[in-house]
Protein backbone atom coordinates (compact mmCIF):
# COMPACT_ATOMS: atom_id res chain seq x y z
CA UNK A 1 0.00 0.00 0.00
CA UNK A 2 2.76 2.28 -0.28
CA UNK A 3 1.31 3.78 -2.93
CA UNK A 4 -1.14 5.76 -0.69
CA UNK A 5 1.73 7.51 0.36
CA UNK A 6 3.17 8.56 -2.82
CA UNK A 7 -0.17 9.51 -3.91
CA UNK A 8 -0.56 11.71 -0.62
CA UNK A 9 3.10 13.20 -0.89
CA UNK A 10 1.80 14.78 -4.33
CA UNK A 11 -0.46 16.59 -3.41
CA UNK A 12 0.47 19.81 -1.16
CA UNK A 13 -0.44 22.60 -4.13
CA UNK A 14 -3.99 22.65 -1.98
CA UNK A 15 -5.57 22.19 -5.84
CA UNK A 16 -9.08 23.52 -5.52
CA UNK A 17 -11.43 23.54 -8.52
CA UNK A 18 -14.36 26.05 -8.03
CA UNK A 19 -17.52 25.56 -6.95
CA UNK A 20 -20.26 26.32 -10.01
CA UNK A 21 -22.18 29.73 -9.25
CA UNK A 22 -25.33 29.28 -8.02
CA UNK A 23 -27.89 29.25 -11.31
CA UNK A 24 -28.96 33.05 -11.86
CA UNK A 25 -27.01 34.66 -9.47
CA UNK A 26 -25.31 37.70 -10.97
CA UNK A 27 -21.45 37.59 -11.44
CA UNK A 28 -19.15 40.60 -10.84
CA UNK A 29 -17.34 41.50 -13.53
CA UNK A 30 -14.09 40.85 -12.29
CA UNK A 31 -13.26 37.28 -11.54
CA UNK A 32 -9.66 36.35 -10.74
CA UNK A 33 -10.39 35.71 -7.75
CA UNK A 34 -11.93 32.78 -9.14
CA UNK A 35 -8.89 30.79 -10.45
CA UNK A 36 -7.35 27.73 -9.03
CA UNK A 37 -3.95 25.85 -9.06
CA UNK A 38 -3.10 22.74 -10.49
CA UNK A 39 -1.53 19.24 -9.49
CA UNK A 40 -2.75 15.86 -8.27
CA UNK A 41 -5.96 16.72 -6.79
CA UNK A 42 -6.49 13.34 -5.00
CA UNK A 43 -6.37 14.33 -1.10
CA UNK A 44 -6.59 11.96 1.97
CA UNK A 45 -8.63 12.44 5.02
CA UNK A 46 -8.30 10.81 8.22
CA UNK A 47 -9.31 10.51 11.66
CA UNK A 48 -13.22 9.50 12.57
CA UNK A 49 -14.89 13.07 13.51
CA UNK A 50 -12.84 14.33 9.78
CA UNK A 51 -14.24 11.21 8.01
CA UNK A 52 -17.27 11.14 9.20
CA UNK A 53 -17.95 14.55 8.51
CA UNK A 54 -16.34 14.81 5.36
CA UNK A 55 -18.96 11.60 3.98
CA UNK A 56 -21.67 13.50 5.60
CA UNK A 57 -20.98 17.03 3.54
CA UNK A 58 -23.00 17.07 0.47
CA UNK A 59 -20.87 19.46 -1.33
CA UNK A 60 -17.83 17.03 -0.91
CA UNK A 61 -17.62 14.76 -4.23
CA UNK A 62 -17.74 11.01 -3.56
CA UNK A 63 -14.59 9.41 -2.27
CA UNK A 64 -12.02 7.59 -4.75
CA UNK A 65 -11.66 4.74 -1.44
CA UNK A 66 -12.28 4.20 1.91
CA UNK A 67 -9.89 2.39 4.30
CA UNK A 68 -11.37 1.17 7.57
CA UNK A 69 -11.03 -1.37 10.35
CA UNK A 70 -13.91 -4.19 10.78
CA UNK A 71 -15.15 -1.40 13.54
CA UNK A 72 -14.80 1.37 11.62
CA UNK A 73 -16.29 0.08 8.55
CA UNK A 74 -19.53 -0.97 10.32
CA UNK A 75 -19.74 2.04 11.64
CA UNK A 76 -19.41 3.87 8.47
CA UNK A 77 -22.60 1.62 7.23
CA UNK A 78 -24.83 2.52 9.92
CA UNK A 79 -23.89 6.52 9.65
CA UNK A 80 -27.62 8.02 8.54
CA UNK A 81 -29.06 11.36 7.12
CA UNK A 82 -30.69 13.81 9.37
CA UNK A 83 -33.90 12.41 7.38
CA UNK A 84 -32.60 8.64 9.15
CA UNK A 85 -32.18 7.42 6.07
CA UNK A 86 -28.64 5.37 5.04
CA UNK A 87 -26.29 8.27 2.94
CA UNK A 88 -25.60 5.81 0.44
CA UNK A 89 -21.76 6.09 0.46
CA UNK A 90 -21.32 4.44 -3.28
CA UNK A 91 -18.54 3.35 -2.46
CA UNK A 92 -17.23 -0.03 -0.63
CA UNK A 93 -15.28 0.08 2.07
CA UNK A 94 -11.64 -1.42 2.35
CA UNK A 95 -10.85 -3.56 5.17
CA UNK A 96 -7.20 -2.29 6.42
CA UNK A 97 -5.58 -3.14 9.54
CA UNK A 98 -4.68 -0.17 11.54
CA UNK A 99 -0.77 -0.71 10.04
CA UNK A 100 -1.94 -0.44 6.94
CA UNK A 101 -4.16 2.66 7.28
CA UNK A 102 -0.86 4.21 8.74
CA UNK A 103 1.04 3.53 5.21
CA UNK A 104 -1.58 5.42 3.45
CA UNK A 105 -1.21 8.98 5.80
CA UNK A 106 1.73 10.73 7.00
CA UNK A 107 3.64 9.09 9.43
CA UNK A 108 2.19 9.79 13.07
CA UNK A 109 -1.08 11.09 12.12
CA UNK A 110 -3.95 9.55 14.31
CA UNK A 111 -5.93 8.12 11.53
CA UNK A 112 -8.26 6.08 14.23
CA UNK A 113 -8.80 3.22 11.96
CA UNK A 114 -10.39 5.30 9.36
CA UNK A 115 -8.89 7.29 6.09
CA UNK A 116 -10.68 8.40 3.12
CA UNK A 117 -9.10 9.51 -0.79
CA UNK A 118 -10.90 12.07 -1.82
CA UNK A 119 -10.65 14.41 -4.55
CA UNK A 120 -10.80 18.04 -3.11
CA UNK A 121 -13.31 19.74 -1.84
CA UNK A 122 -14.36 22.49 -3.77
CA UNK A 123 -14.24 26.48 -2.99
CA UNK A 124 -17.11 27.92 -2.62
CA UNK A 125 -17.79 31.11 -4.50
CA UNK A 126 -16.63 34.24 -2.91
CA UNK A 127 -19.85 35.93 -4.92
CA UNK A 128 -22.15 34.01 -2.29
CA UNK A 129 -20.25 36.40 0.69
CA UNK A 130 -20.47 39.12 -1.64
CA UNK A 131 -24.09 39.35 -2.47
CA UNK A 132 -25.22 38.52 1.19
CA UNK A 133 -23.10 40.89 3.62
CA UNK A 134 -24.27 39.30 7.23
CA UNK A 135 -22.49 37.74 10.04
CA UNK A 136 -18.76 37.38 10.25
CA UNK A 137 -16.24 36.26 7.94
CA UNK A 138 -12.49 35.08 8.61
CA UNK A 139 -9.55 35.61 6.06
CA UNK A 140 -6.15 34.41 6.74
CA UNK A 141 -2.65 35.87 4.86
CA UNK A 142 -0.23 33.79 4.71
CA UNK A 143 -1.12 31.12 7.75
CA UNK A 144 0.50 28.25 6.30
CA UNK A 145 -0.09 25.50 9.44
CA UNK A 146 -2.32 23.14 8.38
CA UNK A 147 -3.20 22.57 12.60
CA UNK A 148 -3.48 25.87 12.58
CA UNK A 149 -5.83 26.45 10.31
CA UNK A 150 -7.89 23.58 10.92
CA UNK A 151 -8.32 25.21 14.86
CA UNK A 152 -9.60 28.32 13.00
CA UNK A 153 -12.22 26.53 11.21
CA UNK A 154 -12.98 24.73 14.27
CA UNK A 155 -13.38 28.18 15.94
CA UNK A 156 -15.19 29.97 13.03
CA UNK A 157 -18.26 27.23 12.74
CA UNK A 158 -18.06 27.11 17.00
CA UNK A 159 -18.65 31.18 16.97
CA UNK A 160 -21.01 31.13 14.32
CA UNK A 161 -18.90 32.71 11.48
CA UNK A 162 -20.65 32.48 7.78
CA UNK A 163 -17.44 31.08 6.28
CA UNK A 164 -13.53 31.22 5.81
CA UNK A 165 -10.96 32.71 2.83
CA UNK A 166 -7.99 31.61 2.01
CA UNK A 167 -5.56 32.73 -0.45
CA UNK A 168 -5.17 29.69 -3.16
CA UNK A 169 -1.66 29.44 -3.07
CA UNK A 170 0.32 29.24 0.27
CA UNK A 171 -2.45 27.63 2.10
CA UNK A 172 -2.69 24.20 2.96
CA UNK A 173 -5.08 21.83 1.14
CA UNK A 174 -8.60 21.44 2.40
CA UNK A 175 -7.75 17.93 3.98
CA UNK A 176 -5.25 16.15 5.92
CA UNK A 177 -4.00 17.19 8.64
CA UNK A 178 -6.19 20.47 8.29
CA UNK A 179 -9.15 18.59 8.07
CA UNK A 180 -7.99 16.55 10.65
CA UNK A 181 -7.28 19.55 13.20
CA UNK A 182 -11.11 21.01 12.03
CA UNK A 183 -12.31 18.02 13.71
CA UNK A 184 -15.90 18.31 11.16
CA UNK A 185 -15.99 21.98 11.10
CA UNK A 186 -13.71 22.22 7.30
CA UNK A 187 -17.36 20.40 6.08
CA UNK A 188 -19.70 22.71 7.87
CA UNK A 189 -18.51 26.17 6.26
CA UNK A 190 -17.93 27.43 3.23
CA UNK A 191 -14.20 28.07 2.62
CA UNK A 192 -13.38 30.46 -0.41
CA UNK A 193 -10.28 30.11 -2.09
CA UNK A 194 -8.98 33.40 -4.27
CA UNK A 195 -6.42 34.32 -6.23
CA UNK A 196 -5.59 37.86 -4.39
CA UNK A 197 -7.03 38.76 -1.40
CA UNK A 198 -6.53 42.55 -1.74
CA UNK A 199 -9.29 42.52 -4.68
CA UNK A 200 -11.33 40.03 -2.48
CA UNK A 201 -11.34 42.89 0.32
CA UNK A 202 -12.02 45.74 -2.28
CA UNK A 203 -15.16 43.78 -3.76
CA UNK A 204 -16.43 42.98 -0.08
CA UNK A 205 -15.76 45.87 1.48
CA UNK A 206 -17.54 47.10 -1.62
CA UNK A 207 -20.72 44.76 -0.84
CA UNK A 208 -20.86 46.12 2.55
CA UNK A 209 -18.60 44.56 4.57
CA UNK A 210 -16.64 45.89 7.58
CA UNK A 211 -12.76 44.99 7.34
CA UNK A 212 -10.74 44.79 10.78
CA UNK A 213 -7.10 43.59 10.20
CA UNK A 214 -5.92 42.41 13.58
CA UNK A 215 -2.39 44.26 13.81
CA UNK A 216 -0.17 43.86 17.37
CA UNK A 217 0.79 47.77 16.75
CA UNK A 218 -2.59 49.13 16.04
CA UNK A 219 -3.73 51.40 18.57
CA UNK A 220 -7.61 50.56 18.47
CA UNK A 221 -8.36 47.86 20.76
CA UNK A 222 -10.03 45.10 19.09
CA UNK A 223 -13.15 44.73 21.20
CA UNK A 224 -13.83 48.70 20.68
CA UNK A 225 -13.72 48.44 17.32
CA UNK A 226 -16.14 45.06 16.52
CA UNK A 227 -19.56 45.80 15.55
CA UNK A 228 -22.66 44.48 14.58
CA UNK A 229 -21.71 45.45 11.56
CA UNK A 230 -20.89 42.47 8.34
CA UNK A 231 -17.46 42.12 9.57
CA UNK A 232 -14.65 40.49 8.15
CA UNK A 233 -11.54 39.73 10.36
CA UNK A 234 -8.09 39.51 8.64
CA UNK A 235 -5.45 37.56 10.54
CA UNK A 236 -1.80 37.71 9.40
CA UNK A 237 0.93 34.85 10.41
CA UNK A 238 2.28 34.88 13.33
CA UNK A 239 6.13 36.13 12.44
CA UNK A 240 4.89 38.58 9.82
CA UNK A 241 1.59 39.87 10.52
CA UNK A 242 -0.45 41.40 8.06
CA UNK A 243 1.06 41.93 4.48
CA UNK A 244 0.79 45.80 3.69
CA UNK A 245 -1.06 45.22 0.55
CA UNK A 246 -3.72 43.72 2.67
CA UNK A 247 -3.83 45.76 5.87
CA UNK A 248 -3.87 48.55 3.51
CA UNK A 249 -7.23 47.51 2.39
CA UNK A 250 -8.50 47.37 5.87
CA UNK A 251 -10.99 49.84 7.33
CA UNK A 252 -9.50 49.82 10.87
CA UNK A 253 -6.26 47.98 12.49
CA UNK A 254 -7.29 46.82 15.84
CA UNK A 255 -5.06 44.66 18.61
CA UNK A 256 -5.94 42.10 20.68
CA UNK A 257 -5.08 43.76 24.53
CA UNK A 258 -2.63 41.50 26.16
CA UNK A 259 -2.13 42.99 29.54
CA UNK A 260 0.52 39.83 30.38
CA UNK A 261 3.53 41.84 29.19
CA UNK A 262 4.25 39.19 26.71
CA UNK A 263 2.56 39.90 23.41
CA UNK A 264 2.11 36.59 21.40
CA UNK A 265 -0.25 34.64 20.67
CA UNK A 266 -0.57 31.42 18.42
CA UNK A 267 -2.37 32.45 15.56
CA UNK A 268 -5.63 29.69 15.99
CA UNK A 269 -5.72 31.30 19.46
CA UNK A 270 -5.70 34.44 18.17
CA UNK A 271 -8.21 34.06 15.81
CA UNK A 272 -10.60 31.95 18.48
CA UNK A 273 -10.35 35.52 20.70
CA UNK A 274 -11.21 37.55 17.61
CA UNK A 275 -13.90 35.47 16.36
CA UNK A 276 -15.25 35.35 19.90
CA UNK A 277 -14.99 38.95 20.76
CA UNK A 278 -16.98 39.59 17.33
CA UNK A 279 -19.89 37.07 18.14
CA UNK A 280 -20.22 38.81 21.81
CA UNK A 281 -21.98 41.69 19.02
CA UNK A 282 -24.49 39.50 17.59
CA UNK A 283 -25.30 37.09 20.44
CA UNK B 1 24.45 11.81 17.97
CA UNK B 2 21.89 8.67 18.31
CA UNK B 3 22.34 8.45 21.39
CA UNK B 4 20.53 12.29 22.26
CA UNK B 5 17.06 11.06 20.39
CA UNK B 6 17.21 7.78 22.66
CA UNK B 7 17.87 9.89 25.83
CA UNK B 8 15.04 12.51 24.93
CA UNK B 9 12.51 9.44 24.41
CA UNK B 10 12.93 8.00 27.57
CA UNK B 11 11.97 11.68 28.94
CA UNK B 12 8.18 11.56 28.49
CA UNK B 13 7.44 10.99 32.35
CA UNK B 14 7.42 14.85 32.88
CA UNK B 15 9.31 14.28 35.68
CA UNK B 16 10.09 17.70 37.48
CA UNK B 17 11.33 18.16 40.61
CA UNK B 18 10.02 20.93 43.69
CA UNK B 19 11.08 24.31 43.60
CA UNK B 20 12.24 25.32 46.83
CA UNK B 21 9.42 27.41 49.28
CA UNK B 22 10.31 31.03 49.55
CA UNK B 23 12.27 31.38 52.57
CA UNK B 24 10.57 32.26 55.45
CA UNK B 25 6.92 31.42 54.19
CA UNK B 26 4.65 29.64 56.13
CA UNK B 27 3.65 26.08 54.75
CA UNK B 28 -0.20 24.53 54.81
CA UNK B 29 -0.01 21.38 56.81
CA UNK B 30 -0.54 19.32 53.28
CA UNK B 31 1.66 19.23 50.66
CA UNK B 32 0.96 15.98 48.67
CA UNK B 33 0.96 18.16 45.74
CA UNK B 34 4.43 18.75 46.05
CA UNK B 35 5.19 14.52 44.87
CA UNK B 36 6.92 14.68 41.87
CA UNK B 37 6.87 11.74 39.47
CA UNK B 38 10.43 9.78 38.47
CA UNK B 39 12.50 8.95 35.65
CA UNK B 40 15.53 10.52 33.62
CA UNK B 41 15.29 14.18 33.62
CA UNK B 42 17.38 14.84 30.61
CA UNK B 43 15.18 16.85 28.10
CA UNK B 44 15.71 18.74 25.25
CA UNK B 45 14.53 22.18 23.92
CA UNK B 46 14.59 23.40 20.61
CA UNK B 47 13.86 26.46 18.15
CA UNK B 48 15.29 29.90 18.80
CA UNK B 49 12.25 31.48 20.68
CA UNK B 50 12.26 28.12 23.11
CA UNK B 51 15.94 28.20 23.83
CA UNK B 52 16.78 32.05 23.67
CA UNK B 53 13.99 32.17 26.62
CA UNK B 54 15.44 29.36 28.38
CA UNK B 55 18.85 30.56 29.03
CA UNK B 56 17.30 33.77 29.59
CA UNK B 57 15.55 31.97 32.64
CA UNK B 58 17.37 32.22 35.93
CA UNK B 59 14.95 30.28 37.45
CA UNK B 60 15.75 26.91 34.84
CA UNK B 61 18.91 24.92 35.83
CA UNK B 62 21.74 25.35 33.63
CA UNK B 63 21.47 23.25 30.06
CA UNK B 64 23.96 20.11 29.85
CA UNK B 65 24.48 20.58 26.04
CA UNK B 66 23.80 23.21 24.00
CA UNK B 67 23.78 22.39 19.85
CA UNK B 68 23.73 25.08 17.56
CA UNK B 69 25.17 26.03 14.18
CA UNK B 70 27.29 28.72 13.80
CA UNK B 71 25.14 31.62 13.19
CA UNK B 72 22.98 30.51 16.13
CA UNK B 73 25.97 29.84 18.46
CA UNK B 74 26.62 33.64 17.68
CA UNK B 75 23.36 34.72 18.19
CA UNK B 76 23.97 33.20 21.65
CA UNK B 77 26.96 34.54 22.68
CA UNK B 78 25.88 38.17 21.64
CA UNK B 79 22.45 37.16 24.04
CA UNK B 80 22.52 40.14 27.10
CA UNK B 81 20.82 40.06 29.81
CA UNK B 82 18.30 43.32 30.94
CA UNK B 83 20.83 44.82 32.58
CA UNK B 84 22.96 44.91 29.26
CA UNK B 85 25.66 41.92 30.58
CA UNK B 86 26.31 38.78 29.38
CA UNK B 87 24.21 36.03 29.64
CA UNK B 88 27.34 34.11 31.49
CA UNK B 89 25.94 31.04 30.00
CA UNK B 90 28.14 28.60 31.63
CA UNK B 91 28.55 25.99 28.82
CA UNK B 92 30.51 25.93 25.35
CA UNK B 93 28.47 25.84 22.83
CA UNK B 94 28.35 22.86 20.55
CA UNK B 95 28.81 23.47 16.56
CA UNK B 96 26.51 21.36 14.67
CA UNK B 97 24.83 21.26 11.13
CA UNK B 98 21.34 21.41 11.16
CA UNK B 99 20.94 17.61 10.44
CA UNK B 100 23.27 16.76 13.21
CA UNK B 101 20.81 19.12 15.67
CA UNK B 102 17.81 16.89 14.07
CA UNK B 103 19.20 13.85 15.29
CA UNK B 104 18.63 14.84 18.77
CA UNK B 105 15.50 16.20 18.40
CA UNK B 106 11.97 14.72 17.63
CA UNK B 107 11.83 13.40 13.90
CA UNK B 108 10.43 16.95 11.90
CA UNK B 109 11.07 18.99 15.02
CA UNK B 110 11.45 22.74 13.69
CA UNK B 111 14.73 23.28 15.81
CA UNK B 112 15.55 26.44 13.95
CA UNK B 113 19.70 25.46 13.98
CA UNK B 114 19.55 25.19 17.97
CA UNK B 115 18.48 22.93 20.97
CA UNK B 116 19.48 22.31 24.23
CA UNK B 117 19.41 19.54 26.61
CA UNK B 118 18.22 20.39 30.23
CA UNK B 119 17.65 19.51 33.55
CA UNK B 120 13.54 19.68 33.83
CA UNK B 121 12.24 22.75 34.54
CA UNK B 122 11.50 22.73 38.78
CA UNK B 123 7.73 23.18 39.15
CA UNK B 124 6.80 26.35 41.03
CA UNK B 125 5.51 25.60 44.19
CA UNK B 126 1.25 26.02 44.41
CA UNK B 127 2.03 27.77 48.50
CA UNK B 128 2.86 30.85 46.17
CA UNK B 129 -1.02 31.09 44.60
CA UNK B 130 -2.21 30.09 48.12
CA UNK B 131 -0.58 32.51 49.94
CA UNK B 132 -1.46 35.58 47.42
CA UNK B 133 -5.29 34.86 46.42
CA UNK B 134 -5.01 37.54 42.92
CA UNK B 135 -5.72 37.33 39.49
CA UNK B 136 -6.05 34.34 37.51
CA UNK B 137 -4.63 31.24 37.11
CA UNK B 138 -5.62 28.36 34.72
CA UNK B 139 -5.28 24.63 35.63
CA UNK B 140 -5.05 21.63 32.85
CA UNK B 141 -7.06 18.36 33.95
CA UNK B 142 -5.62 15.64 31.88
CA UNK B 143 -5.13 17.89 28.64
CA UNK B 144 -1.83 16.01 27.18
CA UNK B 145 -1.02 17.40 24.11
CA UNK B 146 1.95 19.39 23.93
CA UNK B 147 1.29 21.74 21.52
CA UNK B 148 -2.34 22.42 22.94
CA UNK B 149 -0.44 22.89 26.55
CA UNK B 150 2.59 25.12 25.12
CA UNK B 151 -0.30 27.10 22.94
CA UNK B 152 -2.06 27.83 26.19
CA UNK B 153 1.57 28.91 28.29
CA UNK B 154 1.20 31.38 25.56
CA UNK B 155 -1.79 33.10 25.78
CA UNK B 156 -1.50 32.71 29.60
CA UNK B 157 1.39 34.72 29.41
CA UNK B 158 0.33 37.16 26.68
CA UNK B 159 -3.49 37.69 29.01
CA UNK B 160 -1.63 38.02 32.11
CA UNK B 161 -2.21 34.98 33.84
CA UNK B 162 -0.31 34.18 37.31
CA UNK B 163 0.47 30.51 36.41
CA UNK B 164 -0.16 27.22 35.31
CA UNK B 165 -0.96 24.65 37.23
CA UNK B 166 -1.04 20.89 35.82
CA UNK B 167 -1.21 17.34 37.38
CA UNK B 168 2.89 15.90 37.21
CA UNK B 169 1.36 12.77 36.18
CA UNK B 170 -0.82 12.79 32.82
CA UNK B 171 1.04 16.17 31.83
CA UNK B 172 3.38 16.67 29.07
CA UNK B 173 7.35 17.34 30.03
CA UNK B 174 8.14 21.65 30.10
CA UNK B 175 10.38 21.02 27.51
CA UNK B 176 10.22 19.59 23.58
CA UNK B 177 7.12 20.63 21.62
CA UNK B 178 5.42 21.85 24.83
CA UNK B 179 7.92 24.51 25.20
CA UNK B 180 8.27 25.07 21.10
CA UNK B 181 4.90 25.72 21.20
CA UNK B 182 5.01 27.89 23.85
CA UNK B 183 7.47 30.01 22.31
CA UNK B 184 9.32 31.43 25.48
CA UNK B 185 6.24 32.12 27.36
CA UNK B 186 7.07 28.52 29.40
CA UNK B 187 10.14 30.63 31.21
CA UNK B 188 7.54 33.56 31.75
CA UNK B 189 5.32 31.83 33.82
CA UNK B 190 4.96 30.07 36.81
CA UNK B 191 3.93 26.39 36.53
CA UNK B 192 2.79 24.10 39.41
CA UNK B 193 2.82 20.31 39.21
CA UNK B 194 0.39 18.93 41.52
CA UNK B 195 -0.62 15.51 42.81
CA UNK B 196 -4.12 16.17 43.20
CA UNK B 197 -6.33 18.70 41.52
CA UNK B 198 -8.88 18.18 43.44
CA UNK B 199 -7.18 18.58 46.58
CA UNK B 200 -5.16 21.75 45.05
CA UNK B 201 -8.88 23.19 44.28
CA UNK B 202 -9.45 22.64 48.13
CA UNK B 203 -6.38 24.32 48.90
CA UNK B 204 -6.38 27.76 46.42
CA UNK B 205 -10.63 28.12 46.90
CA UNK B 206 -9.59 28.08 50.58
CA UNK B 207 -7.44 30.71 50.33
CA UNK B 208 -9.96 32.95 48.97
CA UNK B 209 -9.64 31.85 44.89
CA UNK B 210 -13.12 31.32 42.92
CA UNK B 211 -12.91 28.86 40.81
CA UNK B 212 -14.74 28.48 37.41
CA UNK B 213 -15.02 25.27 35.52
CA UNK B 214 -15.26 25.45 31.67
CA UNK B 215 -18.08 22.76 30.61
CA UNK B 216 -20.31 22.88 27.56
CA UNK B 217 -23.44 21.70 29.78
CA UNK B 218 -22.95 23.92 31.67
CA UNK B 219 -26.47 26.61 32.06
CA UNK B 220 -24.10 29.35 32.76
CA UNK B 221 -22.22 31.78 30.40
CA UNK B 222 -18.49 32.14 31.02
CA UNK B 223 -18.85 36.24 30.28
CA UNK B 224 -21.26 36.39 33.16
CA UNK B 225 -19.54 33.79 35.79
CA UNK B 226 -16.62 35.58 35.56
CA UNK B 227 -15.64 38.82 38.08
CA UNK B 228 -12.83 40.53 39.30
CA UNK B 229 -12.40 37.76 42.19
CA UNK B 230 -9.03 35.96 42.35
CA UNK B 231 -9.93 33.65 39.61
CA UNK B 232 -9.01 30.19 38.81
CA UNK B 233 -10.27 28.38 35.52
CA UNK B 234 -10.20 25.08 35.15
CA UNK B 235 -10.11 23.32 31.21
CA UNK B 236 -10.61 19.30 30.92
CA UNK B 237 -9.41 17.84 27.42
CA UNK B 238 -11.52 18.18 24.64
CA UNK B 239 -13.08 14.10 24.50
CA UNK B 240 -13.91 13.85 28.51
CA UNK B 241 -14.18 17.53 29.61
CA UNK B 242 -13.31 18.04 33.40
CA UNK B 243 -13.09 14.70 35.75
CA UNK B 244 -16.31 14.57 38.33
CA UNK B 245 -13.80 15.18 41.13
CA UNK B 246 -12.74 17.92 39.48
CA UNK B 247 -15.94 19.58 38.54
CA UNK B 248 -17.50 19.26 41.60
CA UNK B 249 -14.93 21.03 43.28
CA UNK B 250 -15.90 24.32 41.18
CA UNK B 251 -17.67 27.75 42.22
CA UNK B 252 -19.27 27.57 39.38
CA UNK B 253 -19.14 26.30 36.12
CA UNK B 254 -19.94 27.92 32.98
CA UNK B 255 -19.76 27.44 28.88
CA UNK B 256 -18.06 29.62 26.29
CA UNK B 257 -20.92 30.99 23.85
CA UNK B 258 -21.01 29.24 20.75
CA UNK B 259 -23.61 30.08 18.63
CA UNK B 260 -22.33 28.73 15.78
CA UNK B 261 -24.04 25.16 16.47
CA UNK B 262 -20.78 23.32 16.26
CA UNK B 263 -19.95 23.10 20.03
CA UNK B 264 -16.62 21.86 19.49
CA UNK B 265 -13.51 23.94 20.19
CA UNK B 266 -9.41 23.26 20.07
CA UNK B 267 -8.74 22.94 24.08
CA UNK B 268 -6.25 26.00 23.75
CA UNK B 269 -8.30 28.00 21.35
CA UNK B 270 -11.31 27.21 24.45
CA UNK B 271 -8.36 28.97 26.99
CA UNK B 272 -7.42 31.50 25.22
CA UNK B 273 -11.31 32.70 24.75
CA UNK B 274 -11.49 32.22 28.51
CA UNK B 275 -8.54 33.90 29.36
CA UNK B 276 -9.08 37.24 27.46
CA UNK B 277 -12.61 37.00 28.57
CA UNK B 278 -10.98 36.83 32.27
CA UNK B 279 -8.48 39.54 31.48
CA UNK B 280 -11.24 42.08 30.04
CA UNK B 281 -12.58 41.73 33.68
CA UNK B 282 -9.27 43.36 34.70
CA UNK B 283 -8.05 45.38 32.10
Amino acid sequence: MSSFRERNDRNKSGASSVRSPRPGSPRPPHQAHRKYGGGDPDQWVWGWHAVEAALRNPDRPAPKKILATEDRAKQISQLRGEDGRPLGIDLSVEIATPAEIATAVPQGASHQGVALQTPPLESADLFAFIAEPQGVLIMLDQVTDPQNVGAIFRSAAAFGARGVILQDRRAPPLAGALAKAAAGALERLPCAQVTNLSRAIEELKAAGWRVIGLAGDAPERLDNALSDDPTLLILGSEGEGLRRLVSEKCDVLAHIPMPGGFESLNVASAAAVALYAASLKRF
